[in-house]
């Protein structure tokens, strides 16, 4: 549990700094959405520019049980080697943006 | 105050319909993500079929100040008028799924 709660603060901060970095041009929104109920996080892009929409979710990570799970990655940021050096253990960490069959040929968990 | 509370409730009654309507398949998630302390509101699909990634924003609703915003809608369902039929008035929905020069044209709020 307690690994939990670290985990939660990891993913946070780390949408938090991306969030940071990503900041809008006129009219296009960063937004950090956090379902700490269901633990569901994400960075979308998301506003007009010129009349173009511009909408988008660049980052995805669940916590499912005591593992994140990247969901989805459209940052130039590694999230997977951030999180370890973050203190994530790799054996916590799903490489959900990969099929399974290609999670056993890493350190990471498959599940 | 009141109202937000009562748009609040459309939206989660709203996502949890499309999302039971969605029922997901073998290996993909419907997931309904509520971020109630910055009122951001989604319904993802997300998982692998066959290999394939299937990942995808379905709805997206935000509620700023007093107004909902639609940002995306990729169901089948017309959700302007769905939700004025849960009784929110037109000048509460604004269309940002639309160009703001467009939102003119209509009877919803432009911003």
């Amino acid at each position: 549990m307690e690994n939990i709660e670290t985990y939660r603060a990891c993913i946070k901060k780390l949408l938090a700094e991306l969030g940071q970095a990503n900041l809008s041009d006129d009219g296009v929104e960063s937004q950090i959405i956090m379902d700490t109920e269901h633990d569901h996080y994400q960075l979308v892009h998301i506003g007009w520019q010129n009349n173009r929409r511009v909408y988008g979710c660049v980052l995805h990570l669940d916590l499912k049980g005591d593992k994140i799970w990247i969901q989805h990655n459209g940052t130039e940021v590694e999230i997977a080697p951030t999180l370890v050096a973050m203190g994530v253990p790799k054996q916590h960490i799903v490489l959900g943006l990969h099929p399974p069959y290609k999670r056993q040929m890493t350190d990471y968990a498959i599940v």
